[in-house]
């Protein structure tokens, strides 16, 4: 009898929850796995053995369909990576030691980027040290999208639903006055601009917005920018805009950088505040028209009460492969995606070694992006769009969502 | 025979195209009425004859459904206020004369306080100068909850369950990680406090967000609130505050007046941008921890996919029913919500004389605010619960929510 042992990591999405719930099943489906144990707070929580066993709590589906409509990591999350083993592999011993005392055969990471550099880590200890009795998945969650080998990552699909459908509502809040205005919506995306790609997906319904969409992909041009915004307003009088928060210039600077502090965050990622309200105070200076910037900010990672049915489905999905990937013996991969085909959409699961994986990013391709720099091109729309079809039957209670709580 | 005339004007709501919707229908319903006009851009549009024959576009229920599921104003909107007639009666002469030559014998103004100021002023002027033959009959609406005599305006509900339903997800996203964090969500409202209040029922399935809140009937006391924050954070790590957007100090400025330029919209209110930014940096300085501030921006207002259906319901029948009023004959009145009891709850309309409603404000109760100044009572929660209950059937297409688009 071995023990399967289940954690999340790296920023919150509307579908991490989702994973959580397809590992849970595939664990008992299994009558030779005994327990499952969740970690709170990712590997931190392995580390400080703050171990949950998860059986009992989804002994009903009750509580894993609740689960499903939960935004967020039900068990914690955190942002941590290993130091390399090479130089100190103190962590990973006791990582190995507190595997052998819950008797940890199989563990499931659920996370990002820097999540899957731990799998690669961890599993490259466990190779190197002829530990054959531990085997280690990943399983992908990211809004940003820009995992590589996936074709595309759980928890993208949700935000990209919210940010679609908040477009078209910003739209028809923004265009019932007839005066010279523009409205710039900041959208999450520091390195890939797949979100704010996501917003085109508002016209899909016929609402002509955004007018212009700015990725982090193409360096910005503040001169072609203002020129743009000036002749579409002498089209019309509501201009919206799209603009990812990792808005760079030619130098590869962020362009609000000189607007706020150089704090960072837990990985020495920058803290970005503001391409929006900077580009807000330009076009107040250099238009000087009625302006506004919006951030969607963590909304559009936690609105699980518009999640998109087919990101929930193969969130959950990829958790039950992951599980099933490492009981059947295989350790050091990730569950990935691969798109079949586009209309109808159709999707298959398969895996791939972690070193293919872990640090890299996947941004929008240049080619998906118009030659002007100022909008996506179709592919780019037909490529999201099956991602954010379906919605959940959301079950309400006092006029809100339940949500699950460990 | 007759015609009515139909108007929105003010702040984009989820529920003012309801209120048009509940227009049309009893238009329609009344033989002896030839045809429903809507104008485009409020009192602007009657001004430059911009007038729309509803009565074909809205022959199926499905444009009426559509209508009823689109956030914002179908007709467009305008904030503008009208001269006293009695110092300058010229505008008023020619509303008449577009209204008599257009047969309009009823007229519905759809919107909030500055928009009622204008049912106030043109009933006033048709009273005064004998005009009998054209009624006008203002119909709620309103985020921000603020106009007298009504126990509350339609939109506001919709908001409201936005909000709560925002806060719970935001909990979600906030509780993942284990190290002290404070995040401040800015909420409308400049001069009333009611949908910063509707933050409270996040709490109604369990979650405890936020931890403080903060209106703008009361004074902003900035030590108390540094005060509040590092008791909190010294019991949990992860504090989310709801705070007005127009918190103002002991002296009755807004607190973040240092912080912006002091511009003024078309009404000569003040542009307000960051309480919640001000807040946020001051605990930057003088606390030091992770902190975050998030503006929930126009989403709150416009978010109809999660309108409630309570809210929808009561502002088509408002819409209704203040047409009803003026073809049964009646000027000069405001349809109005009566509250008759709460659980279950039940409401019933009445109509207000308008000189008692125009350019009033209705606060927050100082009796409904805890002695701390932190916290909204039991009754408030317990006054607001009933209006965000129901979600609507909304019809999506491409993943995202259809609109009516006239």
């Amino acid at each position: 009898m071995k023990n399967l042992l289940v954690a999340q990591s790296g920023g919150p999405t509307s579908a991490i929850n989702a994973t959580l719930c397809g590992v849970i099943e595939r664990g008992m489906i299994n009558t030779e796995i005994e327990k499952i144990y969740g970690a709170h707070n990712g590997i931190l929580g392995i580390l400080s053995e703050k171990l949950v066993v998860l059986n009992d709590i989804f002994a009903n589906a009750e509580a894993l369909q609740l689960l499903c409509q939960t935004p967020s990591s039900a068990l914690g999350s955190c942002r941590v990576k290993l130091a390399d083993w090479q130089e100190n592999s103190s962590e990973y011993e006791k990582i190995v030691s507190i595997f052998r005392k819950y008797h940890i055969g199989y563990f499931v990471y659920i996370g990002g980027n820097d999540s899957m550099d731990t799998v690669q880590k961890l599993s490259s200890y466990c190779k190197a040290k002829n530990i054959e009795d531990i085997k280690i998945i990943g399983a992908p969650k990211t809004i940003d999208n820009d995992l590589t080998q996936t074709d595309h990552c759980p928890g993208f699909g949700s935000a990209a639903k919210y940010i679609a459908t908040t477009f078209a509502e910003i739209y028809c809040d923004c265009s019932v006055y007839d005066i010279p205005a523009v409205t710039i919506v900041e959208v999450m995306g520091r390195d890939a601009g797949w979100l704010t790609a996501a917003s085109a997906l508002a016209r899909c319904n016929g609402h002509t917005v955004p007018d212009f969409i700015y990725v982090c992909e193409r360096a910005f041009d503040t001169k072609k920018f203002l020129e743009d915004l000036k002749k579409k307003l002498s089209e019309k009088s509501s201009v919206i805009v799209a603009v990812s928060e990792g808005l760079k210039n030619e130098y590869g600077s962020y362009i609000a950088q000189s607007m706020h502090n150089e704090q960072t965050d837990a990985f020495g990622h920058k803290i970005l505040a503001g391409a929006g309200k900077f580009l807000e105070e330009m076009v107040r200076r250099e238009i000087g028209c009625k302006v506004r910037s919006i951030e969607l900010n963590i909304m559009q990672r936690c609105s699980c009460h518009i999640a998109s049915a087919v990101d929930i489905y193969e969130a959950r999905l990829l958790g039950s492969a992951a599980a099933d990937r490492a009981i059947n013996g295989f350790s050091g991969e990730m569950a990935c995606i691969q798109r079949i085909k586009n209309m109808p959409y159709e999707m298959k699961i398969n895996f791939v070694n972690i070193d293919k994986i872990a640090n890299k990013v996947k941004q929008v391709p240049l080619e998906w992006i118009t030659k002007e720099g100022n909008d996506v091109t179709k592919e780019l729309i037909e490529y999201i769009l099956p991602l954010i079809q379906g919605e959940l039957p959301v079950q309400y209670q006092n006029g809100i969502p339940v949500h699950f709580k460990l």
